[in-house]
């Protein structure tokens, strides 16, 4: 990605081009013209129809090559069949980006994704981009740049977006709809811009170059797929920036060839990407705007504890419900905090919080505005969620100013919940927007956009550094257990001593070797859940060790013999391969796997602070401190592991799959017992 | 509960007082008087104040005593002081219902409820009933009752509610809100009702009465805690309804004695009663806003499957990923439906589940309306959802006409998702509206409501049969695990054979007794987790009896010898109280019990059916098919043995809990191996 932000015509062309224009009612290659016309387009537009004339007023050109202008950006609306030769016409005639709204490519079958492919091509030949195909165009309000048939503009009732947010949508209807529905609802979306099949350009590259435009403050995306990540994480660096990612019930984990492929599912992998890069996560269309109309005004929360005032009871209870279910937390005022505002608040009301002022406000002037200004004071609120209920009229005047008031001197993110018809106070309802304050029907929408707020201000790899472990050597095609544990031990992975034997005059020797308590194990290639299939035999002693060893070399390889090592918490560590980069599996491991089926997924890279954090989230949390009177187990030692281990495969080929199950940890140290490899699949 | 709707003055009176009427702007003893002039009440309206005169224009009244008229319903908005004055006056002169709306009572401090319950006797002594204190009163649509000081309608832009949806709130604010947000989306809600402290009057048994007025086709009701149950489940067995229960967070599982208490947290309980009776549950008050407009039009819908058809490949993964989290399944259509589509949607486009017909429907009459014609046949289709993007004007005309038609000719619920600005399409939600199909913002919405809509069709009570095993005996308080085995032993309960032993002499011969292989316990009362207290020695053989019984006598009592069950299965079956009844918890149990914490609960009674399905909804589901190459284990022989338990303990107190942890389940029969009992806390 460099500076040039070649795409900005798509939001700020100044000369446009609309290659199949018609003034014909009900055709879509009139609706560009009309709304540039519409919502007052000061630059130059330039029809273009074989037929030539007039287009709604304006002079048409029979071809590309007519138009005497630059053109910035160019809008392609004619059929399939004749996109080819438009393109050429307007990458021949110097055209900066053109949006190629046909469809009937890449969507339909491979011929059509050869036929974008040529299009994508015959663009980059004369350095032009290409948007589409299969979209519906883009919108830049503050530009006046209507460069879509989306019917939404036909409409009287629909106003020129306007505001310092940005929307990238990969779907047409789906991105338009939500403008749409942003714009009723007052949500601050100024451009709009869909990309449809992205030959060329993807919604993240739409993405890094509109948070490089000083006119935008935050992003919001709908995705079916993630793109580049190394352009989102430089977005999410710049500006805050909320994605919709559809497709989560894809059973893309049935397929995994190993465990840590099971419990890494694609949509955990997502989650756990966009967490760790301070993207949030939005779950629905009305969250990804609610999540907009927060990031149009605050950029920064300093913690996830929460003040809420109230004039509603029931408002209250939900909000703390919310509050617990989004991860943040209710702040804990202190005892000077309740104490004032124990002098505030009605005794019917509640004075800690969520502080419940009753519907004395309608009576007593002033009372909300003293207990928020009270509340916001206390040093353990980091935002203040403020639900009046269905208030009306002055009432809502009344608090929007003080809450107004609030964010202005204390600096803290304000929220504001009115659960009421819009119409009751359209005053207060300006007042609230005037000051940079959301609005938000119930308290569970106002707590999950606040939680957006917190991921974008924390994420895990804020200070992750630079490698310093070394890297273990990438293992041949078809390396065994053996061979694995080999790697590991010279790069200093806890692994225990072991002899591969292949007679059984040799084992018993070989079982003293290692301290007279041993694990046989076969070493059959190919065979990655021993266990299941007897060809694991743990505490083998050495009068045993002969009949042991014949059992398992008639599963058909030579048998590994290593020192036993018993007891301890039993750990999976995983890494695989995923769109978004490579992924660590860390879980509860050993026979329990997939019946507890706790595990912790990130991208990697990651710091040993993420990987306490994996260890919390699973239930690795209880067995490691102890669970049922077992002794506490060497959880600095699993870290210290994991992290030599993430950071020593930063080498190896991105779609290999390594599964070490079990780890197993003791009261001082921990084992890797075994591991198996899967190589890359060849091409 | 009786059919005599003593109730029904809150949302149809004819007469009505306000006692504390004032003719002075700003206060609330105003408002009902000034709202129900203006809605255009034709009743009676009698304002009570002591000095008499007019108030806005109406003849007051210095008592209720010198009101001539019978009063059906009174609205008492006096100081709290004068309250108790009031509701005397009132009961005296033979109001059938009387509101009180003021605030200062139970929900102060324990003074308040005593004298709140001091209200309550007063008005019962005269028959009448009592609604509040702390509420904000009533609204009944069709009658013009405005029994409220609630300021939404203050507003000219709150029109009249109309509609055949009943709204009951706890909480006064919340309700009215509710209302209000729910009016300006068209939901047709006709009756909102709020109870504040429910002194006398719950929110429950007004929806009680509520569903059987025949003007009400459907309630939905906020509570912040469940009431009598037997009424809901007599509501939800003739009219459709739906809860939005606050207060999730609250952590009362950490106070529990026992496994199973610990296992079946509050909230838990309430959903599984909730769906057991066929009630649905709502999450927000969007939620339980969206189910409300499902519901004034649909009542039944005979399964899960559902047809998508859509404008935009965006919402229509959206809605698939929404079906797989709210538990519905995306119909697989027939082959003849499929290549019926293929004939009818765009090459561009999708002729599987989800139909995708594409934007081609602008340019394209009727093929939005065959192909949802052509879905809507297919036998494997309880219901559709049509996603349009943001179409406009005519276009959604056509495609509401064409859904109108569907759901009149095929009986299948319909329900419409519009991802855009109202104002866009207005005649065409007068269309859907007209034909009962509710229309949604986003794809989530709509599946969340036809999930409420699978839920009250399909109560797992529906078919639960009288109670068919023998009671087993309440136990003694302070009965030990011996006791409880004979108990259950009595009651033909799988409790394998033991002995007590209290001296060193008897323990070989009673080793002996049960079969050469024992399992030693201390018996100790109190000790609930006797294996953490290295009370309990498995698979003791003769030989080591001696030294074993000697260890466990020292933990203080005697010890039992009882047959050893190798292996199998380990199962969690609990019985624990809560306020909606006593609760049935079956999980994973023996030692991995806290690790993997997967069980399922429901409020007794329950049928072998439903405790199939909470096998099914644990991890026992893979444990009992035979994880990681272990046999399979007897299932029915556990669905059995725990019915059997659930029915036998039908008449034990309320608020005892009862362990078995574990139950063994081996490849043939099951074995109750454990058991404590918390006897009830004594008053």
């Amino acid at each position: 990605m460099t500076n040039n932000l070649d795409l900005r015509p798509l939001w700020a062309a100044q000369t446009i081009a609309v290659v199949g224009a018609t003034e014909r009612v009900g055709a879509i290659g009139r609706l560009p013209i009309e709304y540039l016309t519409k919502f007052g387009f000061d630059g130059f537009i330039a029809p273009v129809n074989p037929k030539g004339g007039t287009i709604l007023g304006l002079p048409a050109f029979q071809s590309m090559a007519e138009i005497p202008q630059h053109i910035e950006l160019a809008l392609i609306m004619v059929p399939a069949s004749s996109v080819r030769e438009a393109v050429k016409d307007c990458a021949a005639a110097g055209v900066e980006v053109a949006i190629v709204m046909s469809s009937g490519f890449g969507e339909v079958d491979p011929d059509g994704q050869i036929a974008q492919q040529e299009l994508v091509d015959i663009a980059r030949a004369d350095g032009m981009r290409l948007v589409g195909p299969n979209c519906i165009g883009s919108v830049g309000g503050a530009h006046r740049v209507m460069a879509t048939f989306s019917p939404v503009f036909s409409s009287e009732s629909t106003p020129l977006p306007a505001g310092n947010v940005a929307l990238v949508s990969q779907s047409g209807a789906l991105g338009f709809g939500a403008l749409s529905l942003g714009l009723e609802r007052g949500v601050p979306i100024g451009i709009a811009i869909t990309t449809g099949n992205e030959a060329d350009v993807t919604a993240t590259e739409v993405a890094a170059q509109l948070a490089q435009d000083p006119e935008v403050d935050a992003v919001v995306m709908y995705v079916e797929a993630l793109g580049n990540m190394d352009q989102l994480i430089r977005v999410a660096g710049s500006k805050p920036i909320a994605i919709l990612k559809a497709g989560r019930s894809v059973a893309g984990a049935a397929a995994a060839a190993s465990h840590t492929g099971a419990l890494a599912s694609p949509d955990k992998v997502v989650s756990a990407v966009l967490t760790q890069n301070g993207i949030a996560r939005a779950n629905n269309i009305d969250e990804l705007l609610d999540i907009a109309a927060l990031f149009a005004s605050e950029k920064k929360i300093s913690g996830p504890a929460v003040g809420i005032v109230t004039t509603s009871g029931g408002s209250g209870i939900l909000a703390v419900d919310a509050l617990e279910s989004e991860g943040l937390t209710l702040a804990e005022l202190s005892a000077e905090t309740v104490t004032a505002l124990e002098e505030i608040v009605p005794s019917y009301g509640n004075a800690t919080n969520p502080v419940d002022v009753t519907a004395a406000v309608m009576a007593e002037s002033g009372l909300f505005e003293r207990c928020v200004n009270r509340l916001s004071t206390d040093p353990s609120v980091n935002a203040i969620v403020a639900c009046f209920a269905v208030l009306v009229g002055k009432d809502v005047d009344r608090i929007a100013q003080a809450l107004g008031a609030v964010r202005e001197n204390t600096g803290l993110p304000v929220v504001a919940v009115r659960t009421g018809a819009a119409a009751l106070a359209p005053e207060g309802a300006q007042v609230l927007k005037e000051a940079g304050i959301p609005v938000y029907p119930t308290p569970e929408r106002a707590v999950a956009a606040l939680r957006a707020l917190v991921t974008i201000n924390t994420p895990e790899r804020k200070n992750l550094a630079p490698s310093t472990q070394p890297g273990i050597p990438v293992p041949q095609n078809g390396a065994s257990e053996k061979d694995l544990k080999e790697l590991f031990a010279q790069a200093g992975l806890p692994i225990p001593e072991s002899l591969v034997v292949t007679s059984g005059s040799e084992v018993v020797g070989a079982v003293g070797t290692v301290g007279g308590r041993a694990v046989l194990k076969a070493v059959v290639p190919g065979l990655l859940h021993k266990s299941d299939a007897g060809g694991v035999v743990l505490d083998v002693s050495a009068e045993k060790a002969v009949d042991t060893f014949a059992r398992l070399q008639a599963l058909g390889g030579d048998v590994l013999v290593e020192r036993f090592v018993p007891g301890g918490v039993e750990v999976l560590v995983g890494v695989s391969s995923s769109p978004m980069g490579r992924v660590l599996t860390v879980g509860v491991g050993g026979v329990l796997t997939e019946i507890v089926a706790s595990a912790a997924v990130r991208v990697l890279p990651v710091s040993k602070w993420d990987i306490g954090q994996m260890i919390s989230e699973t239930t690795l949390d209880v067995l490691l401190a102890g669970a049922r009177g077992a002794p506490v187990a060497d959880r600095e030692a699993l870290v210290i592991a994991i992290d030599q281990l993430a950071q020593g495969v930063r080498d190896w080929p991105d779609d290999c799959e390594l599964d070490i199950n079990p780890v197993t940890v003791l009261e001082n140290g921990c084992w890797f017992l075994d591991a198996a490899y899967v190589e890359p699949p060849t091409q």
